[in-house]
């Protein structure tokens, strides 16, 4: 395949490689899932045996240049898909190529294959956030009762200890695995205007569109909503703020990782550094960076996919448009975020004459002891707790 | 009181009549509120009869001036708040200024007070947007077999209804709906740097810290998260999230009336208009206008509370301070928007002719009027059955 | 006056007192002065004395509920104004009134009252830009031979000197001065629709719209455009572009500064810091905090403004009212931190010994102080250059 | 190669293929121009002839996968790069490889490949711009007498002409243009920490850095700043906030020509229009959707690069990093708008029928035709002379 031209294979996305589950090559597959699973949904409707149809789309054999070309002249990528899958239907017997999108909308295929990337993004990326909490909940138990002195608006404020730092962060994981676990990823099925009317009519009888849209979202693992959301992008909205959330939460770690680990800190080392090409002797906080760097990027996108959602029309003319790459950003950060946080959480280690070090700058303060550790104590074992009842079953 | 110079009276802010609940008045009394919450908590924690002192702690009494100049130096309206009300306490008793903001820090105060005006807020909101939804319930069951021409991209698509539109909306009010009553609005308290060891110091025994917090979210009536989430921003993220949710949805149904009532289409007329400077035959569409506008302001603040969560510190350096005016910003959008939708809903009417006339424009393609007409009333009922079950004590 | 509800008086925005020129009673007052302006300007036009009538326009004497109402309304503050001014007009003679707003519309107003409100605070703003630059001129001078370790990815990277650090804030500074410079303020003037059409047909002759827009701009001191700008808005997309620029320069130097003042850095000090309510041996670089913050809270404002610019209709219905407040928002945090940044950059010290004993940790990289210092002294003569070449009049 | 697994071809980008000089080869490209850029700019400071050393500097020769695997461990890609092109310089001879780089910085080939990328792209995209103009300045004289109805708020305002809203749109094209013509592009050259004292120290003399600078900047037709701006990212602010421009400025030309264009309306017809999945009779006007779609997209990237400003350090941990691709996003999205542009302007014819018949709506409100005409004549003529002026080479 000639390379189109605004291709991007990763050159300005250092944590990319981590994300393959947003790329184009994930979305193009999810398409092809869900035109499948319509197919499959109007055999369970109808009654027929459409799984040949079904076995017949194959996403690796599309002419991608073709989809591309689609999109251009189209607006949206999914008409020329649905050519080429017809197509592939028709070479196992005439009239099979009817079979594929029947009733259906573009709209119908692309929500449903966004919300399918975004689950398994989202999915990928919980099984990370999970690795992570792990680590950090050794370390919070291991540094529970190391007194450091904590900070306010950069200056030394008064006793903790790093055990409670990690709860923070614990926490902070425990919150992004509970909006994860809190998302609802509904199928779109609504045909041409939402209203579902070409399903009846096909089926031949009224309520087929409901029993469609059921057997589709069984089919792909999704929620079935009860309605069309093609205007009403709330269900976007929460699986955006989740993918936002999720993170700029990790990013608020990121930060404080790398603001632990500066120089003149120095309470915290990173198993993995990177360098420099102008001072090899830098041992740069990389992943903290970039974890930071992920969480300033997700704003901008938060507030492209609102902005999206103010728009008119059973399919809005060019808000919907703008809310693809929005999303599929977001979650792409989210994955890339918590794939980072759990190599990073695994990696930290604590310098305990580091934080000493610090703490004495400010030993004047430090003149009641048991009460911080003691807090420390139900804080490590509330945050702990905390995560252990989100993940009951993935924490052994 | 002399004005202080960059006093917002309501003059670019067209719908902020309808926010008391957000104004800087409302704040304040959240802020004393929360202070003497914390007195009465106190007072349960210890076993005291503190429920003088509390009630010694006036609003009303205030010298704003003093608070701006403190708000000032200080960079938080907080700390010469607390100097005020500890002279107002004391004026009862001598030492009973000591029983006021004992062991809190000013982000407690300040944290928790934002909380309340969130959750008053956006409970108002939640009435105002049960008011629009029953209104909506009516037009829709009313407009059920109003045949209308759908549009996507701006041309004429498929033949659909009034009813399946305006279910639509109430769709969207019931997702907004949906989205406040899943929010948790958790009370701040973690005392300097979050370990609340001052409280259990205070107490003279551990496990004060934990206990004075219940106590607390108990008398504001806010739910106890269980741990100070002074850094893990998640709890404001959600709130926020809800918030711009409430006013991009009802952007969304603003902007589509506001397109139904333009004069070439003419579906749709409100009750209410607004003229014009230059124009006197105008009759604008005000609400919807601002509906629409209000859900375009939405993103950016929702941008900014997520970056002003991407922190350090245990109270970070101007994060923390970025988040305030966003977060009311946001709340004060979603009340401004409910109550308008409230107006907006309640005076609808649909002009039939103009609806029949447009859809006569593409009359080649209602050949299949039934099953329209048939996932019409589909649609109708499920919009009309989630919004009740969302609304059972409301909806009459 | 009864207090408006959802009034602001300054609790949340500490540094709002700084921002007078951007209050409500200031936007107020640019309403009434345009008004005026036009008056006069139609005076010019038509060869008519109309100074009584201009001066008989008395933003004071205005019913201020009574705009609110209107605004509500209306969705706009102009049309209530007008039917007082009229009234005010009307008061000194028969048929005055009539010569109030004379073919305006409410957006020829309301635009160029913004224009000129964002004028005057960017302008007040370059005032406190000149001062902070000239402090920063004179400590970039005074440590341009003080060696300190520069950081990257916080790691001590390579030696520079405090002077090179604040030769970079300094920068800052110009490019702030250079935006405000380079920016153009002008009048809007278009009639109902943008054509003028009803200038000329009050004044009874073709042309008369570019002579009145041209004489209200001299009235006004702004720039005549050549055009109505009504629905192309990159003249505020710029001036707002500046504001930001102006905010997000200073939040950079406010966060660096807060970091060189952190305890365990102590750089520098600030001349002035604030306490806390729960710490009393603190010292908070409350202006650099509140520095950062503004920064962090331009970035939604601008993405708002620009989100408004991508509009319909003469008037669109919903962008425009958008833009209000996200403009006058941004201006509002440019003066802010400007007189913030003045403040702070007057008061900073730099304590050596702290910046030799950081550079200390890395002595192993100081082997080449000579480059250093040389290049030292070729920065921060450059900068100085630049910041002169920019303010030849303030700089004596 | 084996595909990176993040790898976006363009299938969520249906303009993508119109943006190639902002794609991940162009920035590749770009980098190793600046390398080799550097080479040259070496030889003529010191007076070597290095250009063998340039002309081996490959950018199709470099393994990718390497440099991914150095981006992900780096942080960045520059490291990577600079290892590969050191050894495809020490192929032509032993020590080659050290004239590579030297006394460089990852950032300042970075930054100057992502300037060199963003002037290329807003260079193509100002190309497209004139192409556009031009043709409205055509359509705009042709219905310069074409009464029209003017809509605020949605509603029929007052009389207008076609060739008044044209003009709008020309005006807009023109800000774009002028937008460009005023942003400056400037190399990026600092050293490890901006002070350029490596580059003193190879060259064996003070100055050398300076030198080196303008030679560069000279190399690769960039503007000499004069200083480093690593920290003080007002350049890339203003290169952002032209970008953004474009492409909302061309977004709201989108979303008139959408609007004017709908079945109600018909007063615009495309030369191009879309099909759809569902519905063989739509006629999608889908270049006015994608253009407001990527007006709508570029508000939250704008945002990105303000917030990534606001940082700390010589080269921050985070912020820099989030501005990579908000960056490449904006002028991505400006030359592909411009792109779109040029097409849809060429390809406008207008339904004066519709035109009139929309008008007579409200008939009632054209009694006076005269001045309309007179002030669109006027109107039509301004545009294009500013049009002109600003394009004297490229209008003929």
């Amino acid at each position: 395949m000639r390379r189109p031209m605004a291709d991007d294979w990763g050159l300005l996305e250092p944590l990319g490689a981590a994300a393959s589950a947003t790329s184009d090559d994930a979305v193009l597959a999810a398409l092809v899932e869900v035109e499948r699973g319509l197919v499959r949904a109007w055999g369970d409707v109808l009654g027929d045996n459409l799984s040949a149809v079904a076995a017949a789309l194959d996403a690796g054999a599309l002419d991608r240049e073709a989809l591309l070309a689609g999109a251009r002249s189209g607006g949206v990528p999914v008409i020329a898909l649905v050519e080429q899958l017809r197509a592939q239907a028709e070479a196992i017997g005439e009239g099979a190529g009817d079979r594929v999108h029947a009733g259906a909308t573009s709209q119908d295929i692309l929500d449903s294959a966004l919300v399918l990337v975004a689950r398994a993004a989202l999915a990928e990326a919980r099984g990370h956030l999970v690795i992570a909490g792990a680590a950090l909940v050794a370390l919070a138990a291991q540094e529970r009762d190391t007194g450091s002195i904590a900070r306010t608006l950069g200056q030394h404020a008064e006793p903790t200890t790093i055990g409670v730092s990690v709860a923070g962060w614990l926490d902070g994981v425990s919150s992004a695995i509970e909006a994860v676990d809190g998302t609802v990823f509904p199928v779109q099925l609504g045909g041409a205007v939402g209203t579902g009317a070409a399903f009846d009519r096909i089926a031949g009888r009224a309520g087929a569109a409901a029993e469609l849209r059921a057997a589709l979202a069984a089919e792909l693992g999704l929620a079935d909503p009860g309605r069309a959301w093609h205007t009403e992008r709330s269900p976007i909205l929460r699986i955006a703020g989740t993918a936002a959330l999720v993170a700029t939460t990790l990013g608020r770690i990121g930060r404080e990782v790398a603001f632990l680990a500066r120089t003149e800190i120095g309470e915290v080392a990173l198993a993995s550094t990177g360098g420099s090409s102008a001072m090899p002797h830098k041992r740069n906080p990389v992943d903290a960076v970039l974890l930071t760097a992920n969480g300033l990027r997700a704003p901008g996108l938060i507030a492209t996919v609102h902005a999206a959602s103010v728009s008119q029309d059973a399919r809005p003319p060019g808000e919907w448009h703008a809310e693809w790459q929005a999303l599929r950003g977001l979650v792409r950060l989210a994955l890339e975020s918590a794939a980072a946080a759990a190599g990073l959480a695994g990696g930290l280690t604590i310098d305990r004459d580091a934080v000493a070090r610090n703490a004495a700058m400010s030993a004047h303060l430090e003149n009641h002891p048991a009460p911080t550790l003691a807090a420390s104590a139900r804080i490590v074992a509330a945050a702990t707790e905390r995560f252990r009842s989100l993940t009951p079953k993935d924490a052994s």
